[in-house]
Order: C-alpha cells, then structure tokens, then sequence
C-alpha cells in the first residue's frame, strides 16, 4: 500500500504539516506522523533518515522552521524523495530563513522545496510522486485538479456580477 | 523504460540544465530535452503540458530565469511531479526573481524546487522519483550516495595533513 | 466604446483589484471582470488571452498574489497592454514574490507593473492609456490630477495649525 | 505621426534606454530622446513634464538608477502613461533602490514599471499602448511576437539534438 | 531668530513628523509645518524648493513613504541641507522602498536620511545643525545628551535589582 | 575658518572618502583627516569623539563599512552633527550591513546617512551645514548645483543627435 | 565562582536578555545585569568594557536592537568572549539591522552573534564556554540537552495519535 | 593542552577556514582540521559530534556554505560550544542562505555565529573560550588586541599626511 512519513521539528509544526496530511489523507494515502527534532533528538533523526526507506514510504515529507536543518539531514540519511516545507515559525525572520536553509542544498542532496507553509502542496507532490506508478493515485489527482478548476469558476461568477 | 522530460525557457538555461541530464544519463534514465519559452512560445508550453503525462515521463523537470513562470505553468497543466529550477540568469536581481517565482506557488500546484541553479539537484530528485517504484534506480541512487561520501572522505585526506 | 478588462487569480484579490474597477468607472470607462487563474484554470487562461484583442479592449489589468504568473501569462498571448498588479496575497512572503514574479519578465513580453497592492493606479494607468487616442479621458484625467492636487492643499491647512 | 519621448537622468543610462530607442524605431515610432536629470535640472524636468502632452507624444519613457526620481516625477506632471525603466546603475545597490523607488508610486499616480535594465520591453509597452488606437502598430507588434516564437523553435533544434 | 521647516508628503505622515516638531520646540527653535506632495502637487514642491533658502530656514526636514521622492527632490532645488525620514507608509514594503528612494541619491545632490521613522532625529540633527553656528543651541544639545545618559542611569536601577 | 573631521575605520575606506575630501577642499573649507577604528582603536575613538566640539570643526564625516559603529559611536560621543557613509568593503554583504548599521540609530542620537559609498554627497553636506552660516560658501554651493546642470544639459547634446 | 554579565542597551530588551538571565541561573551561574547604552551611556560602555575582565566574568552577554553597537564596542574593549544577542526592537526593520550590525565584526574583534531574539540560546552559550573549564556546569549541559530530547519524545506521543 | 576542532563542509571551505587554523596556531593553539559533509558523511558528522567532547576540545569551529547544516547539526551532537563560520560558497546567494541557516537556531541549541567570510574571528573566538580559563591565553589576546591597535596608529600615518 502507498504510505508516506510526514516529520517535523516541533509540534508548534503541526498546524502548517496537518495540510499535508489531510490531503493525502483524502487522496487515501497512509500517512505516519512523527515529532523528529534535527537539533534536539539528533539520534532519532539518524534512526528515523537511515531506515525509512525499508518502511515502505514513497516519499518524505519534513517540516521544519527558522535554521529548518531536518529536511535536508533527512535527504542526508534516506535514497528516498524528500519535500521539504519551510515553516514561518515564531524564531523565524520572516520566513527567508526557513526558505533558504531547506532549499539551497548543496549538490548531491536534493530536497524538493515547497512555498512557505505549503503543507498542502507538500502532500500533492508526495501522491504525485505515488502516481507515477500507481495509475488509480494519478487518476485522484487528474480529478482534484479538474475540483480545483470548478471551484474557481463557481467563484467567478460572483465576481462577474460584482462591480 | 524511465524517462524524464527536461525543459527550459531559453537556450541560455542549457549550462545549467545540462547538469540535471548528465546526472540522468549517468542513473541511466532516458531524456527528452527541449526549449519551451512561457512568455514566447505559450502554445507550445500548453501542448507540452496537457500531453506530457501521455509520453511515459514520470517525471518533469523545468528551468527558467527571472519571472520564471515556466515550471508553475508546466505545473498547472499536468498531473507529473514538476521540478523547477530557479536559473540565475542575466536578468535576474540575484537569483531572487527565479527563486521567489518557482518557489511560491498557490496551494493545489506544488513545484519542487531545488537550489538556485540546481541542476544536477533535479536530476538526482527525479532519479529518486522513478527510485520509488523501479528497485534497480533505487540501487544506484544508494551507490550514488556512497560514492559522494566516499569522495568527502578521500579529500579529507589532504586537509588532515595541510595545517 | 472605451473598455478594460480586469482579471485577478482568485477571488481573495477582489479588495485590492475594486480599487481599479472603482476608478475606471469613475473615469466612465467600461469594464469586465473575471477570474482567471493560471495555475487552476489555465484553459481558461489561454481561451482569454488568445481572444482578448478581438474583444474591444484597450488594456487588461491582471493582479495575482505568490508566484504571480497571471499578468505574465496574459502578456505572453495577447498584443494588448498589460498592466500587472502584485498582491500582498497571504501566501506571499511579504509581498516580494508577488512583485519580482510579475515584474521580472524577460525582453520582449512586457507587464507594466504598478506598486504592491497598487489596483487604483492600475485602473489610472489603464485610463492614461485610453487617454492617449480618446480626448475626453484625458481631460478626465487631467482634473483627476487637479482634484488629487486640491485634496493635499485642503489638507495642508490642518497641519499649518496643529503644533 | 506616433512618437515617443524617451529620457533618462544620466547619459550613463543611454545603454539601457538605447534598447527601447531601437525596438521603437524598428515599429516606425518616432522617438524624442534627451537626457533630463531630476536632481541635477529639476527645471528642466518640470518644463518638459508640464508640456509633454501637448507634444503629440502617447508614452514617456523614464530611466534613472539609484535612488530614481525621474520618472514618478515625470508622472506627478503629466497626464500620460509613463513607463519607467528601473537601471541598475553603478550607485545603486543591485538595482533594489532603482527598482522600489519607481514601483511603489502612491495611489493616484501610477508609473508602468518594466523590468530591471528592462529598456527594451519599455520601448514595446509604448509601441502597444500606441497600437492600441493604431492598427498598424498591433499588426507590427503581433508579427514581433510571431517573430520571437520562430526564433525559440530555431533555437530548439539546437537542444534537441545536444544531449 | 532659527527656524527649520518640516514638509511631508501626506497628512498620514504627521504621527511621525509630530516627533520632529516636538524636540525642535524643545529646543526653541522655530517650526514651518506644510504639507507637499511631490507626486499630487510638484508646483507647490517646487514653489518650496526655489525660495527655501529666502525664508531663513537653517534646515529642512522632509518626510515620506514609499517610493519617497520629496526629500531628494527638495534637495534638488535649495542649497540648504536636506534632512529625509523615511516613512513606513501604509504603502511601503516593510520600509525598505522609502529608506532606499530617500538615501541612495547621486552624486551632486545629499539628503541627510535618518532612521525609518526616525522624526526625533531628524529634530536633533536640524537642531545640531542650528549649534554649530549658535552656541546656545549647542548648549541646549550638550544638555539634551545629558538627560538621555540620566534616563538611563536610572532606569539601569531597576534592572540591577530585577533577577 | 570652517574646518570638517573626516575619519574613517580603516585605510581601504579612502578611494571612497577621498570623495568627501575633494570636494570640501574644492569649496576651500579645511579638512582633518584621520583613521579611527572603533573595534580597534576604541581609546583614540573616544578621545576623538569627547573633543571634536572644541576644535572647531562644524561637522564630522565617518565613514565605515560591515558592522559599521564608528559613524554611530563618534554620534554618541559629540554635540556636532555626524554624516555616515556606508562604505562596501571586502567583508560587507552586498553593503546592507554597512547601510543599516549607520542608519538605523535609535532616537536621540543621530547620524546623518548618505548613499552607499557616498563620499562625495558626504563632503557636500558638510558644505551646506556650513553654507547655513557662511554666505559664501553657501553662494558656492549654488554654484556649484549650477555646474552640475550645466554639465546634464551639456551631455543632453550627444544624446540628442545619437539615435 | 562562575559569573556571567548582561548587559543591554534599553530597559526595553528585558524581555529578551531575561531568557539569558534564566537560563544562566538554571544552570546555577551567578549573573550581573546591567543597562548599558552604547549611544546615551558611552562612559559607561568604555568603564564597564575596560574593566569587565577584572570582575570575573567568562562570558559577556550584550543586546541591543536597531543599528545594534553595544556588543560589538564591549567586544572591542574586553578581551572575554562577547555573545551579542540581535533585538527586533520597536525600530527594527524586521529585525536585519539588528543582525547585521551585530554579526558583521572586522576580522580582529569577533561577537558570537545568536538568533534574532535568542536570549535563552545566548545563556546556554555562556553555560557551554564555562563548561569548558568547569565539569559540573558540562554535566548540567549534557542533562538540559537529554531534557530536550525528552520533551520533543513526549511531545511525539500527542502527534502520533492526532491524525 | 588546548586543543580547537576545525571542521567544514567542503575542501572548497578551506580559504576561508585556514584563517581560523592560522590564527590559533598564532596563539599557540593546537587544531585538528577535518572534512565533515552533513549532507555526504553523515556517519561521520554523527561520530564526530557524539564524541568531540571526549578528545579534549575546549570548542569546535565549523563552516559551511549554502544551506550551512554542518554547525548546528554538531551543535545538537555536542556539549562543548560551537563556532559556526559562513561561508560564501560558489551554490550561496549572496552569502543570505549561509548565514541565516547557521545564525536562526532554534532556543536550546546555540551557535556562536561569526560574519560570512570570518575564520579569522572563529579562531579568535575560541582562543578567546580557552582564555577564560588560560591567563596565558588571555595574556596573548590582550597583546593581539594591542597590535591591532598599533597597525591602525600605524596606518592612520599615511593617510594625515595624504590630502
């Protein structure tokens, strides 16, 4: 069964990684959850990158505010895909600190980056990832764009006769 | 057989992009390599786009300079993971364009993106897509991995004795 | 007749584009308004920039928040004018993916970007381009300038006492 | 005749603004070109916003770098559309201070901003601001798109074939 | 008699020129309070400009938000000394646009910039300008300093005991 | 005689303050010119700072660059006004760190900022404080304002025959 | 005994230096707190600097926000190790000037520079540097670090079951 | 005996990280240099942190560019404090993502964080540590600090007599 782990730094996360887990939740994706601090449980990061990929997960997705190292210690560890989502946490200066210290990875070590608090987007490209080879995940998410694409039509509707 | 599609705004994104399909080639996955200009050709971008997910990619990756809208647009038209790739080209301020525009994508459209002028980066990300349902790229991704480590290891060498 | 079509990517940037439909029909300027969003309805997107020049109009306002690809977009597919306004959307970073995603366009596909949350100086700026073939709405223009001329000196007066 | 006023505060701007000079005329435009320094003839620079409209001109477009006054001045003055071309000059600080300092024009008046160093996408906003009363002009400018798609289809060729 | 005048470019900016104001009465010199906006009203701008220097003002200070052309372009017109505040304007992106548009003036033309919103010293920095021909204001600065080093002092009291 | 202070952090800050001294030499005011670093020579910082006010100088120029406290130490150390010139030396990043460490001085204290390697603009404002209570020099510096449009209207010329 | 001082620039970065305080008093560390303004108090910066070595202290801990010099002048006039703590003062922007003019030290005269508002990190910092030569204070480290792996571990629990 | 680890991320770190060996050595200090990638021997980062404290370091010096995990990462592993150094590498954006992913740590995990570029002062800096508790040490910073003092005296020669 398709199954993906969603890590983050801190349960202050939480808010911002639920977005991911709903959405894979709705595309009937498994999803473990996890607290896994880069910096203040360091041994259950290494446990947690160095054994993911005999979990069965597809893809990682780590959440991680202010100096945001998990993502990219987890890409460090694991042959598996990573999302990384930067959070605007409290410690965070205005966010550029969590965006620049997931996505400037060195090369070698990819994290696949998403927009500050982008948990829902993390979560698409973790069952897009799926979908390559499960057609029933990629036909979801053909689905879930043409939803997006009727929402924003309802929606211009109340805006045409709006002036 | 696996294969990748990688495109580019401008045949000036190719020094950076030619990174992401040597590493490619050296996963031994198949690449399709063209110029697709958002701002220049946009129908080209919507037949790209609409068909992509018929030509067996599992994967797409897009670079651009400046107001890179390329990669999102890719994005808002296929179902496949998207990899975008912020090139800093000359007339970006910094980089900062081609990140910013890449990165911070609306929910419902994930771009991953890896570091600016990430190339080989979104190769290897791409690789590691394909690694989720193919053992064989998995397999080589591990030994990939264990040949970075090993010349980190080499080089340490020189540095341990040079005081 | 005069007319000018606004476009925005989400019904979320309806306060600031009101500002623009507000004072082209202060100028007597017809206006249509829509949602277009480049990365939900891009089908939508192309159908309206490809026929935008058949319809009458004389400039298209598109404003979009994050990685704002709209006014770009349009840009790339119509002849017409573009005026591109950057929202402070709340999935923006301050603002600044907004700005350098529409203002960054490479040579040869212009937006003619006004100020973060500018929607009144685009609705002006589409009446100034009006303005250049139709006598009556640059004079129109030309008291606006005055009245906006007239309110700071009323409101000098206050200050001239308070100390 | 159509005509287009190009100014610019230093002649240390003329190769960044002699790209919109040479885009215009390839379209048939006229251009006046002078050099006027918002801060160095400030008389100057009022004379000629004050009578520019009756110059027969459709577009003013204004370079200046650094802190760039000249053309949010320009548009203080004159009722038509001014294009502003934010250069990063050898006082500026990566082009940040010419860019903010032409965007962020307050509620009323309105200045089109193209990209930085962006003369030449200057010189094709005022040719479609004039192509919008003058068939002649759009037909040109719909032929220079045709013309940019054909070129990144040539240079495709090249990158297909260059793996 | 000294006198300093104090333009902004709206009444919007008054909280913060109000702290101008204040320590300049503080140290008795005289205030010209007005409102001039660069953008809605250049004829008053440069009315204020060219006759500064007849009116006995030792200095100017003059305030603004966004892209904040009042102070440079007071500067260009009066051989007195020009002190600019930015203004984080409602309009401005964190501040940033008025700081840049105020200080990174060319070569010729100086405004003395003080902090974003930094009224009250602007006040002082007039004032110091006033002392340096008029000792009893540099008396009165000398003292100003004085009770800001008490303030101090005594407010390092209760910190000491506060553990 | 009119008589102004230039110091400076470190020898590699003279090409840009040589600016400032040229151009006071150029409107025949004396200038003292000495190195001051304060993270080095705190003691002759403080000795500086104490006496600059009994030495007859109407004003002090410092300039430095990185964490740039001179500026800001000599400010809280004198009754006379202090210009700051951020200066981008080898260790600035970009010069942000200079400008915002001479600018951003909390109140009470201030220091008079100009642009980025600003020396000249530096030395002119000097000028004008004492131009604000020696008729002569300030009949210099109308001259000189003078010279500098004679100079734009001089170069208008080339620009007006080169199309 | 061990003996670590605070110092800050205003009353008003008390609630940031008082995580430092708690901190050091957790770890049983003796604390002198003081306010020291390098801009109002200058005197006292040069006294407490010179003398702070004499006193018995390991480390010095100074904030300050704005164009932040207090850490960087005690660090030119101590030969102790200064941790300077960057304050997103009331006139901050965002908290950069702060950073900026706290981490950008000349080679020569270092500040262990903190996160924005990291007063709690700066104590544990001043704990760690007396950790070097005291076994009891490593000791006490070592548990506070397990206590943080402990709480992150509880916290997991919550998590795990919320999905 | 005193003994400083020196690690970084890259042999491309070593330009700026020998600054940190030469200066120790200076001071009579000795250092073991070592390469320890984060992102490609993260077995060897995890060794390295987990027992610096055991081979008699009194503090670690680690830099690193780009998105710069290797100081905090031994920050998590380790007791003894941590000297993170920024480096400017070829991936960094202008040195932004280097040294915010080092400097935003979150609270309970400091690094001592140094400007971008400054090995120099990490070295200083952890002689610095080693002389709270060394007199000889501290000895030799007080006469270091001198001969910054003297070169500056020294230098400011040239420049009195050049005008």
């Amino acid at each position: 069964m398709n199954k993906v782990a969603v890590v983050m730094g801190s349960t202050s996360d939480m808010p911002v990684m639920q977005d991911a887990i709903d959405i894979l939740k709705e595309f009937g994706i498994e999803v473990d959850v996890d607290i896994v601090s880069a910096h203040r449980t360091p041994e259950k990061l290494f446990e947690f990158g160095k054994n993911a990929h005999k979990k069965g997960y597809s893809a990682i997705i780590a959440g991680a505010g202010g100096a945001a190292h998990l993502p990219g210690m987890v890409a460090s560890l694991t042959p598996l895909p990573v999302i990384g989502v930067p959070v605007k946490s409290s410690n965070s200066i205005d966010g550029w600190d969590s965006v620049l210290s997931i996505l400037q990875m060195p090369g070698g070590v990819p994290v696949a980056t998403v927009a500050l608090n982008g948990g829902k987007n993390a979560g698409i490209l973790a069952a897009q990832i799926i979908g390559t080879s499960d057609a029933s995940v990629l036909d979801k998410i053909v689905a879930y764009k043409e939803s997006l694409k009727a929402k924003v039509i309802e929606g211009a509707k109340s805006v045409n006769g709006k002036q």
